[in-house]
């Protein structure tokens, strides 16, 4: 498949590099490619600048937003939330038509300090917001409830753990959830939580996320579902 | 120790129940006793009234709020969350000073329907709510992560999994978690968040979990943090 993966910090290239170690053809969008290449500081998280991890992936093309959808079958959503909306409306609604837009992220508000708050929030979320502004595109929220690093390799954390998916479109949470499943997501911890409303549930997870990373120091931890066995 | 749990609701009961059966001695308080007394109907849930409830276990004594303070150590919070307020009050700041009030209750929000908000939210908490009202009082939040039968009876559940505590006071903590030990919670599955502002992140685990809720239809699961192990 070919993905376009919108924004350069590190859940987007750690996406991207998994994606295209698993056999897929992949891009990263961008505003401004130029720009975003110039930079040679790490980021805050000491991350090294996006055209050294570019060096490291030639088969990965960095590409302006305007210019990913003509490219792309899926859209990854792994921008800050508040560049969301911007960076989708310059990949632009004409070719998000039918598309899967895997959203990733999480509304982070950090206008009130650390540990952000969400913004939107508990009647609303980013998810549907997406939605919202692109009704052709297929939205799937999922993989938003835990470290990137996680994310693209679960057994970094031992033992079942779970991931969510939400959306209201069913063939694309068919599409996504075989996606995880090459990931190396186990299917019996792939929860179908119910349509694009239902991600307001993962997105809020974050509060509790944020707490138990600054409790533990690291992100090497995931939620699971623990069940009773079902007498069915 | 000394129990005053508010609410009559099945969260109430069910606690009050459960201390009483290790030996605490336990009052719940209502506001109006003869009223709640004469409620003769099963509730939204299908639980019986607290009359037959009380037949059943004489060794808890129902009694007005403004009575429950003077009798005990410690206040349980299984009151709505737009009644929390109003029930402390009638109990009496000065009743409350010192106390540990554990906040079980979640502040659910259904003006717009099910599955329910939540309301305070994001950047404030219900538990955050009640020491702000109580300041001389020491709120742990803990337990409201789960289905009331799992509160009480962690191996309903079978396999691992987690209850969050927060507040401000670490000798309080100290109290509760003994307390959730007593009641079944392993110690190495019980986590502390940090002080009561971190109860956000408990609180709004409520929007994942009422969701898988739906999703499973039944109450017998819970989260388990699954973590990698720690080097140290």
């Amino acid at each position: 498949m070919r993905f376009a993966v919108l924004g350069t910090g590190i859940v987007g290239r750690t996406l991207a590099g998994r994606l295209s170690s698993l056999g897929h053809e992949v891009v990263i969008g961008t505003r401004d490619p130029e720009a975003t290449l110039a930079r040679q500081d790490k980021d805050r998280a000491g991350n090294p600048p996006i055209s050294a991890w570019l060096s490291e992936h030639p088969q990965v093309r960095l590409l302006p937003y305007a210019e990913v959808g003509a490219f792309a079958d899926h859209v990854v959503n792994a921008t800050s939330g508040d560049g969301t909306l911007p960076a989708l409306e310059a990949v632009g609604a004409a070719h998000l038509v039918g598309k899967i837009i895997i959203d990733v992220a999480n509304p982070l508000d950090f206008s009130q300090g650390f540990p952000p708050a969400l913004d939107p929030v508990n009647t609303d979320s980013l998810a549907e917001q997406i939605q919202r502004a692109f009704p052709e595109a297929r939205v799937v929220k999922t993989l938003n409830t835990m470290n990137t690093l996680v994310m693209v390799e679960p057994t970094r954390v031992p033992g079942p753990h779970s991931v969510f998916v939400s959306g209201d479109d069913a063939e694309a949470k068919k599409t996504v959830t075989a996606l995880l499943e090459s990931i190396g997501w186990p299917a019996d911890e792939i929860y179908d939580l119910g349509d694009v409303t239902t991600a307001r549930g993962s997105e809020m997870t974050f509060a509790l996320w944020v707490r138990l990373y600054g409790a533990f120091g690291d992100g090497d931890f995931n939620f699971h579902i623990q069940r009773a066995p079902r007498s069915a």
